[in-house]
């Protein structure tokens, strides 16, 4: 007899005879009969065990514990109008047992299988396979299944072709660092993992493919944060003939198409915009999360002359005052709690964390005293600031202001409780800086790679002012993550030459590394761009999640290890004299 | 105005203005006249630069040369009758230029952008961008993208949840060679790329996933033949609950709709089935070509007492003797063709290949003599043979009977044209042995993995006779190419720790390597199985290609290196210093 599924059992199935398969969650018993929830990957449904139907399937049950696979063969019955529960989409029958087999015992785990699990997360990694069967994992992957089907089909419906790049690739240093495959064939060779597979998607665009996707896997062998892993996986897109506008148009007809059919949600086409500067201005970030405001002010205009030397002082020195208004907050924030906001801010390097309190229309605070009539009016003016507002200052160069403020913004946001979880706010940053100064290399280098389109207008620019010059760049922001990121692509061999050597790289470097890109580019090379999307990091926003790790099934630790399988791990003797290599004497001997 | 694809346009677009972007297969010049043949991903149209419509895009066309881009605003105009094209689908009609932008140069490609292109394969992988270009390669890969497509939306319509397993694994050295990657963090430790997600999908039905699906990427660091790749792709599947009837019935639906939507072809269902020791027997193979006949046909029982010693002696000694009859051929194989054969036997360990033409009811040829009328007629009755007919014996071992004359069975079949290329046999190869005996390791080896399911009823001689257990293993062979393999798997964990005794290893070695699954079986692992497909070849016979590497975009050469990006190649000692590794000394040092 088919296999019937344990959660879609209803009434009007009542009276049939169905055969399950699954998990016991739980057994109870109770006054000679037993209770057990039977669980698969649809549901649970409650089993019942009664002498007078079958003594055999009643003993069988007695031996069972959590976790036990069982087949059972039962008949549905209608439950007591005082035993149904309405919190159960079977709750209203339940399954009386004529024969049950156990298919598999099972030990008792290490913790439960609840919804919400109280166990530690070395715990629930080394044991994988029973963290994931909890429903709310389940949920998050099926709705991972989903989501990645929705693109596809999406993507699909738009003409472009998925296609399937190299795993094992040519390392290029410029980048984060590389995964590396040492070459059996080759002696003292290496493949490099793909940090994404940007170059061969610019080739495919090159042989003539026009539109390109792929849900691809990528690797960066960086230290970790709670939002990075070693291995993730991108929305990978690249078009052939299409201008930025067509691209970002196209990615929010694929958002929206996300968001309506995974999660009910009509969003807003266009996305809002924002350039690069005014985001950092306004909330001292690259990928502000628009859901609430207290946004950053910029004060230096009021305070340049001030008698307050902090501020007068970071913007004589080239440097800016910018402040936050938190509303009202004034008697909710002692100098304790202030001295605590300084602490964040200091992460940042900001050397001190200025504040006021409004009260009857003034000032009040140790700086108050600094500021005369005029400056007072204007800063309040500015800073829209009314009794009982708490104002918080920054004064320091520029970067420092944004990151610092920036950072407390978020962090009184989300302690203040400012944020709109139901929101999902889309937003494009634009206008970015091609290039970056890293001060301690003491050269330029791309801000997002080296293969992006400067604008044209400013093109002049890219030997005599390099920083100025904007790329044609946009990220897409939601929620405050960073979802992915696009430009155009240099399509020009002569342009990509000049990018390299603005990047430090002698001709006999660019060659080394990128030649096969340079000759590409010399046999009808089309103007080609596209995106790439973190996937981990969209499904933890969908499903609600903070964890990037609850997103990816078998996740690496912060030291990118796997507590269930052991991995990273020794490796024989032989593996390593086939590949010639030789572990180095550790430090101590 | 939107861009129209070149070889989309037709009749009813006549009078229309069309933008068009794409790349220059040909020019001509003509009285006067630029024809230039433009193509894009959609196919190719004539464009005709005319002095009458535009001088100045006639002077821009002066420059054009083959694979430079162009973006082309023109008129569709009908074509004369005599100048209409029935080979090209747009060629009823031209495009009459009035503007034309060259978007971007090209040199003179090192080959032609041809449909049949005679250049060599370094070459072509070399200039990988230009050979993608190429009309056959274009179509290889769109097919690829439907059949793609075509089994996701299968498996999504049949509740698969196609699910991302880890690629930075745990090297386990039963199997090929596993590709390693360093580990930074970890200093002396590796991963290892997966072989296949066997052991994760394994671990997903334990976690009450129930059904998993994933289009993965595999690696296998092994010497490279023109059917493998370091890095291929196959069709991962796996179930709970499912019997391996199940599992075949649900492959064959996936395989009759890939065949019905990519090639337009009924199959029928359900597939036929062949047990192995059959297929040895009547194919040498355990992946037979069904497509033609040419059979192998045992004529030990009828030679064993035969006065040919070769033929007797092999019986006696175990062996035995088998033919084909490649009716009808005799007069066309030469002593000289015949001699040509026997090389060809000997690759397999064969000493000789005997043989006998009929002529007139009789036996002709050197060993015709050894053979009385009684054993004439007998073997002429076994082999169907008849006046004008070839029959060719190999007496040997077993296992060099089979594997000689198999490849002696596929080389005639092609030779003499018996294959009927447009068919397509799927086949099921089942009764699969458990173990293999290695005489050089003088162990046992899984003759699938370690995890196949042994049959119930051989159970018991498992650990007395294991190389007469069997397993509940199916492998489908489609046109003489094993497309995949499947098995149910080991659930229990005394069983599994059974498997790793019989497989020689000890009790601390299982654990080390696979104490995670053990463990994992013993917290509810439900029964499960599943099957895996060789999708690059699958692709290959879809398109009718015979090498593999005509299916991946990027793929390696035979010493699994990739000419376009000169991959794999030497890395900074810094990097090598960061994974604590360096180099072997060189033999010669």
């Amino acid at each position: 007899m088919e296999r019937v599924k344990c959660g879609s059992i209803r009434k009007e199935h009542i009276e049939q005879e169905v055969t399950l398969k699954g998990w016991v969650q739980k057994r109870r018993d109770l006054g000679g009969l037993i209770f057990i929830d039977l669980r698969d990957r649809s549901g649970l449904v409650q089993v019942v065990f009664n002498p007078e139907t079958s003594t055999e399937a009643l003993q069988t049950a007695e031996m069972v514990r959590s976790e036990f696979v069982l087949e059972v063969v039962g008949q549905v019955v209608a439950r007591d109008a005082q035993t149904v529960n309405e919190n159960l989409e079977t709750g209203a029958i339940e399954v009386v047992a004529k024969e049950v087999t156990i298919l598999n015992k099972a030990k008792t785990p290490p913790f439960m299988i609840e919804e919400q699990s109280e166990v530690s997360e070395d715990l629930r990694l080394k044991y994988r396979y029973l963290d994931l069967r909890r429903k709310e994992m389940q949920d998050t992957f099926k709705l991972r299944h989903q989501t990645t089907q929705v693109i596809r089909n999406f993507l699909n419906e738009e003409e472009y072709l998925e296609m399937e790049t190299p795993m094992l690739t040519k390392s290029t240093p410029e980048g984060a660092r590389d995964y590396l495959v040492p070459s059996r064939v080759h002696e003292g060779e290496f493949y490099a993992l793909p940090q994404s597979p940007q170059l061969f998607k610019q080739l495919l665009m090159m042989s003539g493919f026009e539109k390109y996707y792929q849900i691809a896997r990528c690797f960066r062998d960086e230290d970790l944060r709670a939002d990075r892993q070693p291995e993730f996986t991108q929305v990978d897109i690249e078009t052939s003939f299409l201008s930025k506008e067509e691209i970002m148009a196209m990615t929010e007809r694929m958002m929206k198409k996300v968001m309506k059919e995974v999660k009910g949600i009509d969003v807003e086409t266009p996305f809002p915009r924002m350039a690069y500067e005014e985001a950092m201005e306004r909330f001292g970030s690259d990928k502000p999360d628009t859901r609430f405001g207290l946004e950053l002010v910029n004060i230096s205009e009021d305070v340049q002359d001030s008698g307050f030397k902090v501020f007068s002082g970071a913007v004589a020195s080239g440097g800016q005052v910018s402040a936050l208004n938190v509303e009202g907050k004034a008697d909710e924030f002692s100098r304790k709690d202030i001295d605590k906001l300084t602490e964040e801010v200091k992460v940042y390097g900001a050397k001190g964390l200025a504040w006021l309190k409004v009260k009857d229309g003034e000032f009040n605070g140790p700086i108050a005293k600094f500021f005369g009539e005029e400056e007072t009016s204007s800063l309040k003016d500015k800073l829209e600031a009314k009794d009982g507002d708490l104002l918080l200052f920054v004064a320091d160069k520029t970067s420092v202001v944004h990151d610092s403020l920036g950072a407390l913004r978020l962090k009184l946001g989300r302690q203040l409780g400012l944020i709109d979880e139901s929101k999902f706010n889309f937003l494009w940053v634009t206008d970015w800086p091609l290039l970056e100064y890293d001060e301690e290399e003491g050269r330029y280098f791309a801000a997002h790679h080296p293969f992006t389109m400067p604008v044209e207008a400013d093109l002049e620019k890219l030997q005599t002012n390099p920083e100025d010059v904007h790329a044609e760049a946009y990220d897409i922001v939601l929620n405050g993550y960073e979802l992915g990121g696009g430009s155009l692509r240099i399509h020009q061999k002569d342009l990509q030459n000049q990018m390299f050597e603005v990047l430090g790289f002698s001709k006999e470097e660019a060659e080394e590394q990128f030649g096969f890109l340079l000759e590409a580019l010399e046999y009808g090379a089309p103007p080609h761009g596209g995106i790439a999307l973190g996937f981990d990091r969209f499904i933890m926003i969908l499903a609600g999640r903070t964890n990037l790790r609850d997103t990816i099934l078998f996740p690496k630790t912060a030291s990118a290890a796997d507590p269930m399988t052991d991995a990273p791990g020794a490796v024989d003797q032989k593996q390593l004299d086939e590949l010639h290599l030789q572990l180095k004497a550790k430090k101590q001997d």
